[in-house]
């Protein structure tokens, strides 16, 4: 089934979007502000999700939006992970997701985990980061230049952690969510596996921001 | 006892760092690349720690500096905590500590965890936020005008959580830690009053950023 890419408000290099790795049949929600994003590139989603105030006049007509009340119990981009759960969606990107209000940044780190709970996926992606979460499984990552991976427990522990393919490799170890010690890994081999038996695994593959 | 301050590597107004409400007795340690971004505005550290690299030519002398090898089990930050723990300080702030690199972000958030588990105060402040944690205890907040206050529930569930002085109460509330239920709220008294009776909250107090 096609992917879900949801663009909200927050920080965002015009570039990083233009440039996004966009498939045909991506389905596109605009979360609030992140319509502004949108605009700015000409990128025309299939769904605006926000409160009135947020769709801008002058946007191209004919795009259906569903309007919210400011006070709600979810965020934004919550709100448009759940629409497109309910369309049957599994696979989800959420960009814009990050900078600016750290609050927003973490409630977006809570939907990944929501999408865990739901039995889907969720990566955020910005113009250094790929963000997701592995719980009690195993993934293969691929080797890109330039990038870290870095792994930190989102559970309070994680057990019979194992990572190969990578410059410090790990064999059943135990991270807690107190310890940095699974900061800038490197993938040496064309793709890594992580593994994490018990426990949800905070997955990060960075790179350093361009001077 | 005095504050220990960190300045961390991570992007930051130099205007934020010197208009930060220095104390006149705080001990002041760069972490690694934080030494740029102390340089840039004249602050003095009182220690400096990072691989030897990183001790930029020029810097004024009579600095301490404790080296450590690229590869390490902590993140610099980290590190510099571990530090001021040892030398007595119990109430840390940490400055670059945020933007870029996202692991960078997250290991820092695991280090005010890390704090908890020490019995020592630890908050990272940027331009627009100040993001700590709270465990089993209860907490008084400041109004600030133009500031955000949200809750997030660090560990898997947070119990008999209670706000006071807020637009949005919560009385004896659950929250899980894949829930962006506890996103933007605002104090309305003159002090908010934050209560968890079982798990770690982050707390986190933001303002959008200026345009």
């Amino acid at each position: 089934m096609a992917r879900c890419v949801i663009i909200g408000a927050g920080e965002m290099n015009p570039d990083f979007l233009s440039d996004f790795s966009w498939r045909e049949n991506d389905y596109i929600i605009c979360a609030d502000g992140g319509l502004y994003h949108a605009q700015q590139v000409g990128v025309r989603p299939d769904l605006l999700i926000g409160d009135q105030d947020s769709f801008v006049e002058g946007f191209p007509q004919g795009i259906p939006a569903l309007t919210c009340r400011p006070e709600k119990d979810d965020s934004d981009m919550m709100l448009a992970v759940k629409e497109g759960i309910s369309r049957g969606y599994k696979d989800f990107v959420l960009l814009g997701a990050t900078g600016g209000r750290f609050d927003h940044t973490l409630a977006n780190l809570q939907t990944i985990a929501y999408g865990l709970e739901q039995g889907v996926f969720v990566m955020i992606a910005d113009e250094n980061n790929m963000i997701t979460m592995l719980r009690d499984g195993s993934v293969f990552m691929p080797r890109m230049e330039g990038y870290y991976l870095s792994i930190f427990s989102y559970t309070p522990c994680c057990e019979g952690i194992t990572l190969e393919g990578v410059k410090y490799p790990l064999q059943k170890a135990r991270l807690t969510n107190w310890t940095t010690l699974g900061l800038s890994n490197e993938i040496l081999a064309e793709t890594a596996q992580i593994t994490v038996e018990k426990g949800t695994l905070v997955v990060v593959v960075s790179k350093d921001r361009q001077k």
